[in-house]
């Protein structure tokens, strides 16, 4: 009995977990489905007429989907080495949000809008296809930004220095009866205008406050040459990944290229 | 007959489909002026000024470009090999809509913002200008974007959730009575925003949203960058065409461009 | 008297196209200051308050700089040894234009806005400073622009199909009601999305509407990337000019790099 | 009493200017908490209902900083070898600046807004957290900038020329009744434009000035490629920093990271 629930565990964990098996496919494609499905649902829900229209539909696909992912759930939570560990991870955390809400909807219909939080089980795709082909793409994106994080760390830090110096500069030209009415607004102008989206909810009146703000959005559409220079330097220079590392067979260290031939940690020869 | 019918057939396919005899050229050019003329016909007759005065004319143009466009499909139909093939491929339907809603129009009247579909036939200005000299620099640009597909998929796949998760997120947030009604309308306010478009028809107007929409910028505008860097990067390493390099036969060194005469490290001749 | 004539001719020329004297530098910053006081008076001058306030001082400034452009215009056409080439010249006509239309506006007020034209002498700038130390640099970027005009013609091509079509597909879907009300107008609002500028004085107002837009601004994001990603390809494979071209000395042809030992047009060597 | 006088000055110079020492450290980061919570605090302030809800809570935090900030530039005047210099430098009007308005604000409270110059002091920032992680980045950044410098200057100088040549022609096309009431105005509207924020508070109503404005946004989409290509371009071709690369001594190959202990190409040590 015990020999056949730990062989079934196993099996399940092949399933859940893996991606390589028939089984494994079919059941990470139908999660995919579930999990689009189920937030499309959230979307179609919130929309008056659709929900006048279907509301019957929504109510079962809701209760089909809840269903569904409880089960997952509990799968989960039987399969896992350590259930503590997953409970508490951040994907336990999400799978659960995936339900929760619904069972608390159900008792407490006011707080509806908490169903919403369902939509955040679509960072489970990135874990799901993250196991597919875009993990070595998404691997180089993640280490060139990784890699510029100190640089883009001073951009931004300028960029909010600028943003709340000229949010304060602009909320004493332009003053309240411009709109400007505290700086915490005038820095929302001013993210609005640095970023060159620009409602137009508030927009500068005075002739000073329109040639400072001429000046900010020079800068600020000069300063996006910033990040993109970065980015696109620091592309070039990371590595593609994955089937290119060499590591040393002594001390485990990665060579930094295939051009290596001694580690550089060791100075233990790559061979050939 | 059935000789000169054919030798009349390969001429035509020589002037249709070739582009380097004089007829060839000069088909190229007039269905090029034919194909712009009837696109500035279908926006000069929206134009409701244009379309009381100069009614007549329009109409007359329109049957003139019907009439071309007509005896084009039909000439096409005859000298291509396999007439099914060419219907059903994408310029054989391109060139039936060019010509279809127009015999519409003149029974069913109303549908006559079918006509719109002409437009389409813009498209064949890829075809014919795809033989000129912009293959080499297009095909670049193509193959540029086709190697970073599945970054740029990596890529969309983020930008659509965050537009999910912060659209949702506002909805909850604003609510309706702020303009974000459902949804795929607080969506489109994201998408709105993340491009840095901002229309200004619907936007934040609590200080919380205010904030959010803050960081939504900030991140859209960085994200920007990575498109950027991305394609920049693709573009510096991908070669520049097929056809493109000379090899030096004594010292290996590649020619600076075609037209180089000699090795410019060597001196020896290319040859013709 | 002739001699003297030609000498002083001579001097003038010196002077007016000259920088590398004293009086040149002198004459050229003068006329630095001249055309950038004209322009700011055009500026002033179209101000209400100013304009009532300064009347006077301005209608003085402007018969100043109407004696000096017209002094200099004299000047440089005594000096040009083709008086006819100068007249039809780009910056012949840019000259004239600076003094022609104020001489009108004396005597047909009514044409006053005419006056405005006189902006265009900021040209001239381009002209003067281009002999100074930032020939390098932009004609480095004029290059750069130049080798990639093929790509850059491309992407025209594409954004101008693109804001055609979608320029029609939303006259149909939102139609004049929702502001859309001709063709024209509707593509006029493709450029002012597909660019990012976004002023929200035409939006979509159908659901229909509002997804077409959404994927027209995620496509002009990130369509953006590829003009940026070509200039920096390009800047980064252009030569920095100027003390960097060899010369055959045989047959004139520049040599590709500094590297090339033979002259890729005739073969023949650079020498040392 | 001299003596221990000097010794203290010496000490107090360590923990204001150094960074190693954990006095010195501490002294940093209070200052760094000290100056963005005086910040929030004026951001808070300038909030109706914060400022009505804790109105007392803000002063006495005010006159907290008030006090800190006094003390703080007191000491740096008294150990700074030459007070006179350090008055007049940069950051002693800054320091000066963070004190002095509120001084006045208690005599003068109609001056009251004076007090937003008090987050000037956030430009210390940068001054404190030069001496961290960052300066290598930072100044890699700001070489790169420099560099540029030339390009820059003629890019902005053609942006400016073509915001004054269509803000003019945009004046006469449109005309104050269309909300271009005067150049001024309309070279704003140009900036807002060519930046792509658009607010929306200005745009074209006629056939003519929209054709324009179209140009004028396709333009400016296009040349935001310019600054960015430059950025990126030099980017790639600044060295990353001053004290950056350790070279092998045997083959003079270079270690690829400052962490390398062994040559990555011959295999000797780097030594200690």
């Amino acid at each position: 009995m015990t020999f056949s629930y730990n062989k079934m565990k196993e099996k399940l964990h092949t399933i859940i977990f893996g991606t390589d098996t028939p089984a494994g496919k079919a059941f990470d494609v139908m999660l995919i489905i579930a999990i689009i499905g189920n937030s499309l649902l959230v979307i179609a829900e919130s929309v008056d007429s659709i929900r006048n229209a279907y509301g019957l539909l929504i109510t079962a696909l809701t209760g089909f989907f809840l269903i569904i992912f409880t089960i997952e759930y509990i799968l989960r939570l039987l399969i896992v080495e350590r259930q503590k560990d997953y409970v508490l991870s951040f994907f336990g955390i999400i799978d659960l949000l995936a339900i929760l809400p619904i069972y608390f909807s159900f008792f407490l219909p006011q707080v509806r809008f908490l169903v919403v939080i369902r939509t955040f089980r679509l960072l489970r795709l990135f874990s799901i296809l993250k196991m597919g082909r875009y993990i070595d793409e998404s691997s180089q994106l993640l280490r060139a930004l990784k890699a510029s994080k100190a640089k883009i760390s001073v951009f931004l830090f300028t960029m909010l220095f600028i943003i709340m110096l000229v949010g304060s500069m602009m909320y004493i030209i332009e003053g309240p009866e411009n709109g400007f009415v505290n700086i915490p607004e005038s820095m929302y102008w001013a993210v609005v205008t640095v970023s060159t989206v620009g409602y137009g909810d508030i927009s500068p009146q005075t002739p000073v406050g329109k040639l400072l703000s001429s000046l900010l959005m020079i800068v600020g559409y000069g300063i996006l040459a910033v990040p993109t220079g970065i980015i696109s330097h620091e592309l070039a220079n990371t590595p593609k990944g994955v089937v290119k590392t060499k590591i040393c067979q002594k001390c485990n260290t990665e060579a930094n290229s295939q051009a290596d031939r001694f580690c550089s940690n060791c100075g233990s020869s790559f061979g050939s």
